[in-house]
């Protein structure tokens, strides 16, 4: 017998992928600019021109027995300087190199630092609404993962946070800006979160740490500021990928930052080497390596994803649906005008509008709508979402 | 506390990399050319030119939104199709993509296939000597290293492995060309393990498989042949890499392919899918899968291994220094005058020969010599050798 446990996560089906899916088979029947497919949430817009001028000076520059050989495990130390220099000066924390580990992207990141830390049994809490694979990651490290439910803002409910806090509590992920929300978690917010769980680790006489998943960190509108966690909790851990930033989602960069002034930091940070070696990731790809220490303060030009979360934003509101203010990453979270957000889908399906229902990200009653996709899309689609806003009699 | 497993790993020196940065550190004390290092087993021949084309062409003619974006979790259908017929036209065997998984190179191979087949407590056999790498990968899933003894020409000693083949063991895993030894193993030897894995799962009504680690496959002298084990054996798993054969170690590019005949493979595949999915792989990289589909068929120019092999085998011998036959990779396995490996290591170093005693790759007697290195290193470290010979009466 082999792994049972492997096997139905392979089968398992993505409800995300199964809409992308239907919908691909829908265009094909009636057309692509008919079916109006809001449900995967991939950058649309292209790498910035700085990241194939990285790539062809690299290949013209570099001995290819050094650009593509092995890193050190934790990463060229050129990468590691640059990004440790990007952070001090972004955020003005003492970043070194040797708080830097550079990664297959996020999703690494999160295994890897969730191996490092977690112990079998122990849990990881989860502001609801959450990615759905936080659960697969955190079960991989034999832990549990224990919700804590949201606000009206979609932020986490503090009364919620501190009941769940008990002394078998690791961590917590904070994601943010919010996938699939769209929330920024506020200023305020976080140092009410950190003052919890500093009062908290006091109390169990042991850190709790705090893991930052953060690949959405540049995709801000509306002005608001993203709080960088390492300036408000010593135990944090930095997730990031490069993925949505400089639109490489396939390529698997990332890194997993530690705060400079984390306690026994030289200790987690052997346990992420560990854990790295242990999942069998051996170093992250060099090209990429290469490529984030030139990218350091590049990204993709975001100006349509800032044109079609405005178009939608506005004309949803004019129809009379309710949504959670979107300060970031590339979602709407929408509040179904039913309860049951399955059946909301199934009506919205009726006018070819391809939304995923807000049951897997923890939470029900909502729709996630990616808008990272064309303009014209946007366009398209809104007379379909009127239509379905009089069908609930909101307009 | 943290994982005291993953720190203790991350913390655990490699007696390799030791004797490497030691080498680093004594180049700078008497100068480079004075110091032989042959510890690290790292190609040092460039990518084949097609590599640099492939990723030129695919900057300029490949949207980049497609080109840096998700595959799909098993990887490009394109690629997985190129390698498909590859094995169809190298081996004869009905592969097809439904059987190829891309990866992140081998190491990723392993931890993914090992988490998909290995229940918590089974076994995993090992002949030595081997990648000292395969105890963390099995223990990641949960699983136990068992060793099987070698014979005299480091091949698996068959009675060994059969007293070894108890209803416990899920796999063996057979790593031919051979790292640390650089034995092939023949056609003859391969026909009598996968005769006693095909008796023994009969006897005990449960299918052993047998993971193919294979990055060394196209580093063969000598005109050997290096069978092709789903050829031989139904439950067969191919772990590949394109870190020697095209000189990318650092690029991490690899691929599972599962045997076409394998009993339950989309049980087996999805369970390959759920592994990746749960160690946070998410895609192999991008980019590199799109070189993989064009270069299947490339490989660096070798010639430098070849002219290495002649000279270092041909003096050694003359030396009285006697080897284990080395028809593959880049790797002289030499028994060791004295029976302690360690002792010889260090009479050797004081000649400033690094060599990598044999005890961590779970037998004792033998050095590891790497001729991964320039043909001048190997010409200039003849006379040290040669007294190293001397010194115990060898020549």
């Amino acid at each position: 017998m082999i792994s049972q446990e492997m096997l139905a996560l392979g089968r398992q089906g993505s409800i995300i992928r199964a809409i992308f899916e239907y919908g691909n088979r829908r265009k094909a029947e009636i057309g692509a600019d008919k079916v109006f497919d809001f449900s995967l949430g991939n950058p649309s817009v292209p790498a910035p021109e700085s990241v194939a001028e990285a790539i062809r000076s690299a290949l013209s520059e570099t001995d290819p027995v050094v650009l593509h050989g092995y890193t050190s495990a934790p990463g060229s130390m050129q990468t590691r300087s640059a990004i440790a220099a990007s952070i001090r000066e972004r955020f003005g924390v003492p970043s070194t190199p040797d708080c830097i580990y550079m990664t297959a992207g996020a999703a690494a990141s999160l295994t890897i630092t969730l191996k490092a830390l977690v112990l079998p049994g122990e849990e990881v809490l989860v502001p609801v609404p959450y990615f759905p694979e936080y659960r697969t990651f955190i079960e991989n490290a034999g832990g549990k993962l224990t919700p804590v439910a949201p606000d009206g803002r979609m932020f986490p409910d503090l009364a919620d946070l501190e009941a769940k806090l008990t002394p078998n509590v690791k961590a917590i992920i904070l994601n943010s800006p919010n996938n699939p929300s769209g929330a920024v978690y506020s200023v305020e917010v976080i140092e009410r979160i950190t003052a919890l769980l500093k009062r908290k680790s006091v109390e169990f006489g042991a850190p709790i740490y705090l893991i930052s998943d953060e690949p959405y960190r540049e995709l801000v509108w509306s002005g608001v500021e993203v709080p960088y966690l390492p300036c408000y909790y010593d135990n944090t851990v930095v997730c990031y990928s490069y993925s949505k930033s400089l639109s490489l989602p396939g390529e698997r960069i990332g890194y997993v930052a530690l705060s400079p002034t984390m306690e026994d930091r030289g200790e987690v940070f052997a346990a992420v080497c560990g854990a790295g070696r242990s999942l069998g990731f051996v170093c992250a790809p060099s090209l990429f390596q290469a490529v984030a220490a030139k990218c350091t303060a590049e990204h993709s030009d975001f100006s349509v994803y800032i044109e079609n979360r405005a178009l939608l934003l506005s004309a949803l509101s004019e129809y009379g649906f309710d949504c959670i203010r979107p300060d970031g990453a590339f979602y709407l979270f929408m509040k179904s005008p039913e309860p049951d957000a399955y059946a909301f889908y199934e009506k919205a399906k009726r006018h070819e509008l391809l939304l995923v229902p807000s049951d897997d990200f923890g939470v029900g009653g909502y729709v996630r709508i990616s808008y990272c996709v064309s303009t014209e899309q946007i366009k398209r689609s809104l007379p379909a979402f009127r239509k379905l806003a009089q069908e609930y009699g909101l307009c």
